[in-house]
């Protein structure tokens, strides 16, 4: 029923987390490995099911072990359980198989009473100490065993403070602290009947059942329903010797590394303290000592520590984050577990751990955590600077930025063209802010999700960004934003954590991105791993060189609507828009035709060799025009002038289009290759642009160099992609008899209507490529306006409905489900064809595994995000998400 | 290579479509069954494969056999191919095995030239007819033969008119057709190298090829290609032999049903003209005399036209529509189809048939339209009013009326209430206008599809509407609206058909409905042969009645948001929605509480012993309160009039609340249960006040007498219909707790998200009940917004992309397929479990068909939908679509 641990060996091993839960299974390995850990034993999952099936009483023969495992520990910790003089103090934990965060709290320094309390005061000359352990114990017990009210013992204390006249319970005296352990065994007394036991064996029996009980507390059960964890696993009960490091100057507390954390480098790191509790050390009220002093002060100690967490770096194969008490000149190892690192730092460490064949590359690919290395391509806030966070949005496109705030487009303009570094404020962004957006340093926006406007164009830009910071509000008329009751104004200076989605006050100092020989060593390992190939999403030949300085290997989303939104090619696409004859619309496409064929030369040229895939224009119209409401404003303002009456009707009749094009679900509405039906001389002039932007390029260079591949959006319906693909075939071999030039091209479609899924085989039959457009899918899919989920989305993560965002990590069970139907469909009509994912998904590592494991051709991603999306086609090789190393 | 038929017997028969097309088989079969048709032959679809395979040419031996056939049709017509005094004239059509449509024209007067021409009137006495039939032959041989531009004759046509000053083709004199005659073939000498052939056998050489090679022409491939029509079935071509009504008295004209096509009474009916052609009849220059005259003046042949049309009536068993013509006494039937007839007359006709037992009661039911009972349940428009068609929008709603336009529902409710007949047009209609179109008869809107607000309440109501009118622009600001230049103002008079969509000027006479003997009697036969079950979407107990007269077996969908909208409610509903602490909310949800209670218990009173099912709330909060735009309009008049600071932060607060609410895409935003989700007080009060309701009207009646089936919207994913369903459960067994009464109740779930029909099966482990709802459904797995559909859909329907509107008519391959999906993994998973449907396609014929066939439970539509829906549900168990007698 009992596993020990203790004194350098246990009965246990790391293997056994089913009969001793994860906690008591970590310290049997710990104990083997030869770590100095308190001792202790473990009850087993079996005595729990054994203590339901016995109508909730412990097995008979229990008690008896139980004393024999408590002597076994006295023994090794040379102290005696009850013992007034040289009391022994445990620690009672639950542990399951699977980690159950916040099903129950530990019970810490349970053995105390009023004797060994002062037997303890004695031990360590820290009353203080002793006083405030003792009524947490108290409090501790009250509520977790005796299932007690907390707030009972919160307002006891409240009151004791307030009469102390202290803020914080550290301020409290010994003589308050003996007041609130009296209090607290009057609340006791008074809602249960045995008041509060005095005697540890009571203690211990009762906090042992007490963790056998609430492995059916209703929080456990609604957790274990929510996560699938079988019910009759059973929890372990590990009971653990307490150690001091203050019991004089041959005890102490402290933390360490066994390499640096911040940026890799191999030395021993870390600071501690003489005749301290580990608290001290956080709580910063004295200085730490460098690590590197004990070994003056304890040269014994010092070097047993280098070796323990050497072997331990060995044995586990990675950087440890240790903590250590020394008791009277013992050392003991209280925790030890992989180290949190930089991006910088966990690049080095596993090429260096590589080098010194500690690891495999293998190894070295599965335990970097892919989006980490947005952190080297971006600017980051210096760790060491104090910043005043001010509101929390979305980490929607990460970077660093400090800047004057500007409320639009135009503002960022004016202001950047004088010197200044600006942050762009927002309700949400908006195609016509795209302008502002270019110029600013970082963006804010007060709604929206992480695949919003805002979102996803910062992401493409590789500029800082926060989304969705919805305690901001925004008012761009007067020119300001409140946060509670802070008023920032235009031009106040503010910064943004585009990694953590921090809102800060005032300005902060940030860190340039600088890519080590070692990145780049680790980029070439991942290469070699990796089955699927990764494509950027570019709409710029700047873009697209970038990306592919990242690692791109072509383009898997150019698109061709943000060139019409460039300020000055907007006014032809308005009168596109507005042309109430053939002649003026024609008039329209053929200057918008030249722009583009402009565009698409620039980019075949950075991507040569490369497949280039653009899609054809996608977003309704009225995106393209001012938003009704300002017209409205226009309108007004220039009637009360009596202005031109030429104007006037000019802008009404802007306004009567604006208001024909207005949409309910704009989402769901006239976009994609509905645009390209309805009006086909639009979807004539791009392929125009397109082919013969390719000829012009081909002409010069070698066979291969222009690779175009036209994809159609939003099609749903084999009959839509025919219709557009008939005006494609027939434009692009008009041009290349024209030019005199062969351009092999492809003609495929976006796959983001579900019906395009259920169709997929249909659709194959017609489509030289799939391209899974898997935000708009999960919007479909999912039935989930991805702008409007703020509003519920969080809430629904809380109730752990979708653990994760859907429109970072796709939904494996519902959406990733209809793409692997449709890859299956597709691939048995036309087993040749072409499937890849363009989808903000594309630069996701989850989301990445999933796409290797249906067999996806490739991923497109942001130029950032290439590198992450690398890296994870690698680990999504070496076993995904089960793979990595955690 | 060629089939004769004529003088009483034919080569080919009725089976024979692929050798023969659809007209040839057709001709075949009626002259075997002793139909005295007008002499022909056809030239076989496998002549036109040798056709194409010989380069474009005719097979050896067809001109002989060709010579052959005429001179057996020469025998039996009495007349002679090409002879000046008595020549034979014949029409030549092509003729594939399936139906294409405006593939070809027909060729009609072929034998024509200046000599037969001159034959003819002599032979006729009719210079006009004969000269005219001239031109009209040169013109059609020109187009269709020679392929010259029709536009070519168009110009000549116009130009001689103008010099003649007439408007009508009617008023040219003789000697003006002989001008035209003269320029037409001026034309043809001018574009065509030959001429025009004055040679019958080239004439009708020329005009066979003609035919074969229209099988190739491009309208004809895309046709084929969009409707799958294989492409070397090839074209058949019949010759037949023109007869003429107007050779003198003993010839004539005529047309007629055996049964009255009006009221279905066993009578002969029909009128003709004695020395006409058939145009004439139509025409009305000459006023047609009944048939019963034709019993004296020719006794013989109206012996044999009632012998003929007798004998058509038992052999096909439907009522015929037939024309004839008497050639010099000789009677010739032009053509014989099934009749045409209202839906009154079309009930009395298959119900009479069945007791004549001409018919099986299964014939009955399959013969029927099941959409034409929507007439028998409506107002319609007195066929013979005349009406002045303004514009015309979806036939949304059927019904007809007429009555004053208004343009806001409060002044709907005003004039109504004065008395008057109102007809509500708005831009599109919303929540906020329920209370007007519940006064007014009829609604007429000028955006939004089938399943609009607008629409979708109306038929809810059986009211008659007429949506997404584009032509109707409406200035509600202004109180009118404008067609073209015409407008209408307040107060004018307009009418609505609801059954064509038609919009009209002025008043008309309406008919009201009844039910006949034979309609109840019909409808019990299709009682006998359905397996669907057939609910009800009823959301009050007067609806709920209704539906149980037209025979609703239970409520498929009562939408409790309905409830909400009532002008008393609103109130509270606000105040729930503006609420900023529990106190209000609270004090807001019992006011509704005891409403909803109210409103259940009556529900379940007229629905004892059949199942309710319950919809909890499901729009987004906003459709509850004001526009955004209408509360900044009362806000700046309320600032302009310096009012009430209170009453303007009152305002203010509205306005930031609707502001905080207003959603990018509302139709996938914050709703269904992603409210009850949030807010799960609202569900709680809900299904308290559905339980108390079904406790206190159980109390009083036998076991079963009430059925409860809570429904949750909008579910996606299994953890959010577990989180409702808890909630539902705890308030259920509290209530039923108190009241000290069992009421059997099911929770189950919509399924109208695509990602709810992917994961079905662990839906279904825990829901009791699946009911389809696929409006959203078709929304979502189409991406296609239903109120914004009407900009691309019209376009798309035209092209045949989407032959029919999916929100009328199901989509099977993608909404049907995920339809079919679901309820196999749902069964899989739970095979008892209930399923359903209670979207619109509820009562949709070609949908039931498709739910019968997958095997749903129930359908559930509108209570004037209901005995639609009884009758295709038994047509569907007879075979469905293709069983359906065309």
């Amino acid at each position: 029923m009992i596993y020990l641990f203790g004194g350098g060996k246990a009965e246990g091993t790391g293997e056994m987390r089913d009969l001793l839960g994860g906690k008591g299974a970590g310290l049997a390995e710990m104990t083997n490995a030869g770590v100095p850990v308190p001792a202790g034993f473990t009850i087993t999952t079996e005595v729990c099911n054994l203590f339901y099936d016995n109508d909730m009483k412990a097995p008979k023969g229990l008690d008896v072990e139980t004393r024999n495992a408590i002597k076994h520990v006295e023994e090794l910790m040379g102290a005696k359980f009850g013992d007034p003089d040289n009391p022994l103090l445990v620690s009672v934990r639950s542990g399951a198989k699977f980690s159950m965060p916040g099903m129950m709290d530990t019970i810490l320094n349970l053995g105390l009473n009023d004797e060994t309390a002062k037997g303890l005061m004695k031990k360590t000359g820290n009353e203080r100490m002793v006083l405030d352990s003792y009524r947490r114990f108290i409090q501790m017990f009250g509520a977790v065993v005796l299932g007690i009210e907390r707030e009972e013992f919160e307002s006891r204390l409240a009151k004791r403070k307030a009469k102390a006249r202290v803020q914080q319970d550290t301020s409290l005296t010994p003589a308050d602290l003996k007041e609130i352990v009296r209090d607290f065994k009057a609340v006791i007394r008074r809602k249960s009947p045995g008041g509060f036991p005095t005697d540890p064996w009571t203690q211990l029996s009762m906090a042992r059942d007490a963790v056998f009980k609430s492995w059916n507390n209703p929080r456990a059960i609604t957790y274990r329903r929510m996560n699938e964890i079988p019910s009759d696993l059973g929890t372990a009960v590990s009971v653990q010797a307490m150690v001091f490091g203050n019991t004089g100057n041959k005890s102490g507390t402290g933390v360490g590394f066994t390499r640096n954390p911040a940026n890799g480098a191999k030395e021993f790191y870390g600071e501690y303290l003489t005749n301290a509790q580990g608290e001290d050390v956080v709580a910063g009220v004295r200085t730490p000592k460098p690590i590197s002093q004990l070994k003056k002060e304890m040269p014994a100690v010092y070097k047993q520590l280098v070796d323990i967490t050497t072997k331990l770096e060995k044995y586990r194969r990675d950087v440890q984050d240790f903590e250590f008490t020394i008791q009277d000149g013992e050392l003991f190892m209280l925790q030890t577990r992989n180290g949190k690192r930089t991006a910088q730092a966990a690049i080095k460490i596993a090429v260096d751990m590589v080098k010194e064949k500690l690891i495999s590359k293998e190894e070295a690919m599965r335990r970097l955590e892919p989006s980490q290395l947005d952190q080297l391509l971006h600017d980051r806030i210096d760790p060491e600077s104090k910043v005043k966070v001010m509101a929390k949005g979305l980490a929607a496109s990460p970077g660093a930025a400090s800047g004057r705030v500007v409320f639009t487009a135009d503002d960022a303009v004016m202001l950047a063209q004088a010197g200044e570094k600006v942050i762009l404020v927002r309700e949400e962004t908006n195609p016509d802010d795209i302008h502002g957006m270019e110029v600013a340093a970082g963006i804010l926006t007060a709604r929206g999700g992480m695949t919003s406007h805002a979102a996803v164009v910062a992401r493409g830009m590789g500029k800082c960004c926060i989304a969705g910071a919805e305690a901001i509000k925004v008012r761009e008329d007067r020119k300001q934003f409140k946060v509670g009751s802070t008023v920032i104004k235009e031009r106040d200076i503010i910064s943004l954590d585009g990694f953590s989605g921090e809102v800060i006050e005032g300005a902060v100092k940030t860190i340039p991105p600088s890519l080590s020989s070692e990145f780049r060593e680790f980029m070439k390992w991942a290469d070699q791993y990796r089955r699927l190939k990764v494509r950027t999403n570019a709409d710029t030949p700047g873009d697209a060189s970038l990306a592919v300085e990242f690692g791109a290997e072509g383009i898997g989303l150019c698109r061709t609507e943000h060139m019409f939104f460039a300020r000055e090619r907007l006014p032809f696409v308005q009168q596109l828009i507005m042309a109430d004859n053939i002649v003026e619309r024609e008039s329209a496409l053929q200057k918008l035709f030249k722009y583009q064929r402009e565009d698409f030369k620039g980019i075949f040229q950075a991507m040569l060799g490369k497949p280039v895939t653009i899609r054809t224009l996608d977003p309704p119209l009225h995106e393209f025009l001012p938003k009704r409401h300002e017209v409205e404003a226009e309108l007004a303002a220039l009637r009360s002038t009596s202005a031109d009456p030429e104007l006037i009707e000019e802008k009404e009749k802007i306004l009567a289009r604006v208001h024909d094009l207005s949409e309910f679900n704009p989402m769901l509405g006239h976009r994609g290759c509905r645009l390209g039906i309805t009006l086909p001389e639009i979807t004539q002039m791009q392929v125009k642009a397109i082919i013969t932007a390719a000829c012009d390029v081909q002409k010069n260079e070698k066979k291969g160099a222009v690779q175009p591949e036209i994809m159609i959006p939003l099609v749903g319906h084999v009959k839509e992609f025919l219709h557009q693909k008939e005006i494609a075939q027939t434009i692009a071999e008009e041009v290349m008899r024209k030019k005199k030039v062969e351009v092999p091209y492809l003609i495929g479609t976006m796959i983001e209507v579900p019906r395009a899924c259920i169709t997929a085989d249909e659709i194959a039959l017609e489509a030289d490529f799939f391209s899974f457009g898997t935000n708009d899918l999960t919007q479909m899919g999912l039935g989930v306006s991805r702008d409007d989920a703020g509003k519920f989305l969080g809430r629904y993560q809380e109730l752990g409905i979708y653990p994760e965002d859907p429109f970072v990590s796709i939904d494996r069970a519902g959406v990733g489900e209809v793409v692997r139907m449709a890859v299956e469909k597709g691939r048995k009509a036309k087993p040749g064809i072409k499937v890849g994912i363009c989808g903000e998904h594309g630069g996701d590592p989850k989301s990445i595994y999933f796409f290797n494991e249906i067999g996806l051709e490739y991923v497109s991603c942001s130029p950032y995000r290439v590198p992450v999306a690398r890296l994870a086609a690698a680990q999504a090789v070496l076993g995904g998400e089960e793979g990595r190393t955690k």
